[in-house]
């Protein structure tokens, strides 16, 4: 399949040129395109053909406190960020131990929708302290479509420090699954952080559900008991990636 | 649910006594234990109640070039591996990329199975140049049922250097399913990683599948921007996780 996911948006082969690239039956064949039109990934546009719709997967460095818009956007404009909501709210004694608060402390949520090339990534619910958070809120002049360690970073008015990480995976729920264009019960990838400051105090939890169809996480562990090989600069971890990002 | 999810062995409370805990109507408590028992999390036993059947989730930092046993063991052992085959081939354009050998290039194919306090947590596929590896087809004394980080050690004679590391995530198909003992369709944390000696010559690349609930991976991303915290030191990245790992 992999002709299909070349992130190209020109039209797929024919069936027959399928069945006979591929070697397997018609069955097959439209088995498998039925399934990446359920989900979302080729359309077949009547009496044109059937099209790539998604683009395929960008390969992020797990590596400095940044994300994906940093990342990608520093060499071409590919990632965009929309907030689709925020609010004031108390935090359970889930977030209160993540962002080390007291539990009914005030929060702020901020839900946000990452595109690639306008197609869904990733959705992010984050979680705020209320100060120095609040003002989010209050001033319409703040931009909230945008990477959110720039966003911390300009209300702290300093660099932010470390992000602790967690990788795990979920099914998608009926929201999430609307939300991303899949269906109901695809495996999506999920990040879970909480972003410090310099000192340590916490600034942000955050849960993430992405696509790993569109972003697929990357990381070069070091070795300890072998020297560092000189071919292999720490943040070097895009390998396998297309060269135009 | 944080009470299903705990490690315990002992039985869960009653269906009466959920209903109050959560303060939800009994068809939701049925059909949450309904999922669970159908995702082989919890075990109904005729006259003695029901029992959480798997381990809570183990926290893995991908950090240094090691693996689930190497960390988790090296406290107490609840890893073990275990070799399910071993077989010559030879490697498609893929693999031969992944491995920078030419196609067609004879590799050993090893699959292995990893069980945390004998449930399972994932399932993997190692290719393995042929040289120096094909020494694993033959010599019967090499106990393949261990960390393929201290197995390779042992076959070049040496530490091996960094690892290359993606992300994913993918719904079970019905043999890693089957291995997995989850229902089809499961969302499942895939690794796929390049292994390589010190001078970066490839020596593995596999493919993993890992069941998320028994299994996430932990990171410490490092500011690039601030001085590093006292607190935190490289590696310190089981920040939630049980006390006893």
């Amino acid at each position: 399949m992999e002709v299909l996911r070349t992130g190209s948006r020109d039209a797929i082969p024919s069936e027959d040129t399928l069945i006979k690239k591929f070697g397997v039956s018609r069955g097959v064949i439209r088995e498998v395109l039925h399934l990446l039109r359920e989900q979302g990934l080729i359309e077949r546009v009547r009496g044109a053909g059937t099209f790539v719709l998604a683009p395929g997967p960008i390969l992020h460095p797990v590596d400095e406190s940044r994300d994906l818009a940093q990342d990608v956007n520093s060499v071409a404009p590919r990632i965009a960020i929309r907030c689709r909501a925020v609010s004031p709210q108390t935090c359970t004694a889930f977030t209160a131990d993540k962002l080390a608060v007291p539990v009914d402390s005030s929060v702020v949520i901020m839900e946000s929708l990452t595109t690639l090339d306008g197609y869904p990534v990733s959705v992010r619910t984050a979680f705020l302290p209320a100060e120095p958070f609040s003002v989010i809120l209050d001033d319409p002049h703040i931009d909230l479509h945008r990477s959110p360690y720039e966003l911390i970073s300009q209300i702290i008015g300093q660099p932010v420090g470390d992000t602790d990480l967690e990788i795990s995976c979920s099914n998608a729920d009926a929201l999430t699954a609307d939300l991303l264009r899949v269906p109901v019960g695809f495996a999506l990838l999920d990040t879970s952080r909480v972003l410090r400051a310099v000192d340590g105090t916490p600034l942000e939890f955050s849960i993430s559900h992405a696509r790993a169809d569109h972003l697929v996480f990357t990381h070069v562990m070091k070795s300890s008991a072998a020297p560092a090989r000189a071919s292999s600069p720490a943040g070097a971890t895009v390998r396998y990636g297309d060269p135009s990002i």
